[in-house]
């Protein structure tokens, strides 16, 4: 593999090395490392806009919608589905154009979905890597979507410059609380599937929380209320310091795994099993043990 | 506080003593590692069944269900419900007994709902934290319930004896594919709700990818299929491999992070939101330059 020139096409915009240096993020491969850390001294120019919300929500068709109007605007526009995925069922669930209206008419509009392997750790330095990745190609709108509320998808998503939860009515009471956790890092709450029963009661639970939040109606099928959310969107002053922070953590978490051998994790374990020492007793074992 | 009485009063079986047990590992109090090893040098006892699953399946109704079956053999019984917590709408959002009909009817069955407070790291040990008090005070049979299908929930769910995975017709596709991550860990299938359109097709689905692992039809509201669910989770030969190695990574995790400080952690974020630093280099800064 040749970083270099690696480098080379994916800074001139190239699409096929740019969905290629992804994939490697995907698999883990080795090689991101350097591919990262070439790219990484750039100056920082994308927006990036977190999309999260409990399943049924209407996320994806809200994300084509908005990279729509991104494009219009005459911006480069990416959008990264972070899926949940299981080797049963082969690589991600959700297909990368799937139900994408706007992207499939406009092929500059980069999709791309990224399978959540399930495995602690990672999964933060993976969606990291792609958007340190497509900013480097140019894109200067990414949207991350991220599926379901689990907490690694919620620091995704809440790491990102403006994070929007978007919720819809009729989803039950328990999918609805799902929403706890994201609510709190939320930047902008939309009420997606707007033109439904329920639509005004979720809207005004949403502003009892909100406070100067905007909350935004949308019906992301026919774009109603989509203009309103993309310049509310676009008139949030954007904050980034939590992108570092959460990636930063989840290579340190990495790393010290990589400096435990797997010999003195079995023979710790064994000994944990039989309650010979305590897990904060293995804990110190093991880190003060790493070479 | 003292620890020597508590001990005491726990492994007595007093229900208060375990409640204001519980509050302190919710809490992260500190004195919970001397309570927890002191607890944890016992011999195991109790048998844990993880229930997990999308929002709106029915994990509480068969929970509770398979929780006044237990009792109905002269179990001991617990059910440990790990929620979703917002500090805006203050403390978890499910009641300690909401919905819970056996329960409620039972005092002996002892109901709690703890708080995921959505930072990462601390929710694996505060769960396996609880669950060692719960099997010091005695009780033999623990039901865990986590709600949605993040990757800490999925973890935990995951790592106890018995691993249930509960689903139902007519959540939509987004949600079913929620259960991606668990379908592996699972070692029974559950399609609750199963008097409703489309149980067959999802029974279906399930029986496709089940392999020789059991797939259940239950209503729990009625209690339908609950006593083969029961009977098929007695039958399991109980795991509980990765109890501690999930525990232990997560006590891992936590004390890294104790151990670098937050002035060296500030010096090293401001270099890298100048990207003067990638945060490869940055972890093994912090890492080496640990105490």
């Amino acid at each position: 593999l040749d970083i270099e020139a690696m480098v080379d096409r994916l800074t001139g915009g190239d699409p096929r090395t740019l969905a290629r240096a992804l994939s490697l993020v995907e698999n883990r491969a080795p090689e991101v490392k350097e591919l990262v850390s070439r790219l990484f001294s750039r100056e920082r120019s994308a927006a990036m806009v977190g999309l999260t919300g409990p399943p049924g929500a209407g996320k994806s068709t809200l994300a084509d919608t908005l990279a729509g109007m991104a494009r219009e605007s005459g911006r480069t526009v990416a959008i990264l589905a972070i899926d949940p995925t299981s080797p049963l069922t082969g690589g991600a669930l959700l297909g990368d154009r799937a139900r994408m209206d706007a992207a499939s008419r406009d092929p500059s509009i980069f999709v791309r979905s990224m399978a959540s392997r399930g495995h602690v750790g990672g999964l933060a330095s993976a969606a990291f890597e792609a958007l340190i990745l497509l900013e480097a190609s140019g894109k200067d709108f990414i949207l991350v979507e991220t599926v379901g509320a689990g907490q690694d998808e919620v620091e995704v998503a809440s790491a990102v410059d403006v994070t929007v939860l978007v919720l819809a009515p009729g989803l039950g009471d328990e999918v609805q609380a799902a929403k706890a956790g994201i609510l709190e890092v939320a930047d902008v709450l939309v009420v997606n599937k707007a033109d439904r029963d329920g639509a005004d009661e979720l809207a005004a639970d949403l502003h009892a929380v909100a406070g100067t939040r905007p909350v935004e109606r949308t019906v992301a099928t026919t774009g109603a209320g989509v203009d309103a959310l993309y310049a509310a969107i676009a008139g949030l002053e954007p904050r980034r310091n939590r992108f570092m922070e959460v990636w930063l953590w989840d290579v340190i978490q990495t790393k010290v795994r990589e400096r435990i051998s797997e010999s003195a994790l079995r023979e710790v374990l064994k000994r944990l099993e039989a309650r010979e020492l305590t897990p904060y007793e293995a804990a110190e074992e093991l880190l003060d043990g790493e070479s």
